[in-house]
């Protein structure tokens, strides 16, 4: 049984990762600003990451044997350029440093699939992919997996950076894509949406909080894409939910910009996760669509 | 005339940088933990840099236009691993997200020449050499430019990174290659040196200095190396201060093992200093040598 810490509890795919955690025998403790709603059967420590001596406190209290480190600022349309970036990215060094320094064995960090030169075909391959981050956020995401890989190797720590491409599920932000389609529709109102045909690589997030709980969990290194690795366009998407809803009538592709610098694919290789990790997700993206869309209606 | 603020300004290359900075019209502010020692017509303002809401105090009290950032520690021996890195790289982002916030208009932070692939022959480039650093500091310099560059991109500010080679001057760490075969030798002992075939750019502490400063005050972007582009080797170095002090018998080359991964060769490329920037150091390495020598004497 190994003590961990989970960061980031309270975020949308950090409450499945908690979920998933506390179903396994280890313990488990969470920290950061906000309490994690649900009633798991953990401990939480309320303090601001960013804080230095704050979180040399928890770690000298908690003592971690391996750290799952979601915790980052991504308020939709701001996190981008946001400058709250570079306090995530002070935030999580505070982290790594004070777990270090009180005999942390093992350190795994959340990326994102904005880290990656996205190639026009195929799919993001953790080892033949070149690295080229174009924002601020995925430059501050790639900076940390830099710098945290290797402090590790230098300190014997066993490090592994889960990259995480699209997510769906229930709960979450309402600007976002699904929430924010889901809910024009239920109004009975035109659903503007940038490009249809854009590929994505959209995971339940209930999946991504399983597929973190076992990386952190293997002794797995480096880095590796909690991903589907099933290509879907936004237009599918969009279809499904109106389908659910009886409503296609109300899409409107092409209604809304699409953000300067939107590729045409991004999808994960995902034979890291399955063949190294041994996981594979549990939703179809129908399931997916359908608790969405039964939670925006319960609304 | 500007108000600049200069961290990290009673350091081995902080103290020289105040110097050049004080010399100008500008209205000049440092900050840090230790007082600058000497008497410049300068403000200081004692505070922790990892202290996030003590920089933004700051930021908000003195309202720089220009922030020259060279705080970041770097104890002999043991900064290539340290932990400290980790604080280094989330006090320079505590500058800088601080700075941004209360309008700063240009950030010069300060890298090093061990974030370059050092070419077998030649120079390190700003342009075209690769970078591919190899130890944890050095992977933090290296994050901290990729994050400054997007984050000023971003925010409309200037931005440049000054790369250091090495460096040399009166008043360095005892326990560098200078100072530590003066010393040696002014006791009369063996001076014990690894190996003095490596090739490298060796720049006077106070032509470091004015560079920095010209960097800091002019309009050029990106990385520049501030270094001399005059290859020397570890052995003329030694013969040098061994010739001043007429003990050439003392060295002992080969004495020393070579740190793991030491390159043959770190010589930069000064094009862009010298065009861009406008800038020539001004000492030679005998004149260096000679300081350094009386400065060691006189302890």
């Amino acid at each position: 049984v190994a003590r961990i810490l989970l960061t980031g509890a309270s975020g949308f795919v950090g409450r499945e990762t908690l979920t998933a955690l506390c179903a396994t025998e280890h313990e488990v403790i969470s920290a950061g600003r906000k309490l994690p709603t649900g009633a798991w059967p953990t401990r939480w420590h309320g303090l601001d990451l960013t804080d230095r001596h704050a979180v040399d406190a928890l770690m000298r209290e908690i003592r971690p044997e391996i750290v799952l480190h979601l915790a980052w600022d991504v308020e939709h349309g701001k996190f981008w350029t946001s400058p709250a970036n570079l306090d995530s990215l002070g935030a999580s060094l505070n982290v790594l440093r004070a777990a270090a320094h009180a005999g942390l064995r093992r350190f795994v960090g959340i990326g994102t699939c904005f880290e990656y030169v996205w190639p026009a075909e195929g799919a993001c391959d953790e080892r033949s992919t070149p690295i080229g981050p174009n924002t601020v956020y995925a430059t501050a995401k790639d900076a940390m997996r830099r710098v945290a890989e290797s402090f590790c190797r230098e300190a014997a720590i066993s490090f592994a950076w889960g990259r995480l491409f699209h997510l769906a599920g229930p709960a979450e932000q309402p600007g976002r894509f699904v929430p924010a389609v889901t809910n024009h529709l239920l109004r009975g109102e035109p659903a503007p949406i940038s490009n249809g045909a854009l590929v994505r690589d959209f995971m339940d997030v209930r999946d991504a909080g399983q597929g973190l709980a076992r990386l952190a969990l293997s002794e797995v290194e480096g880095p590796v894409n909690v991903a589907t690795g099933r290509p879907v366009t936004l237009a599918e998407i969009a279809n499904g939910i109106a389908g659910l809803l009886g409503r296609p009538d109300l899409l409107r592709f092409g209604a809304l910009p699409e953000r300067a610098g939107e590729p045409p694919r991004i999808v994960a290789s995902v034979e890291r996760l399955r063949r190294e990790v041994g996981f594979e997700p549990a939703h179809s993206l129908d399931a997916t669509l359908r608790d969405c869309v039964a939670y925006w209606r319960a609304r």
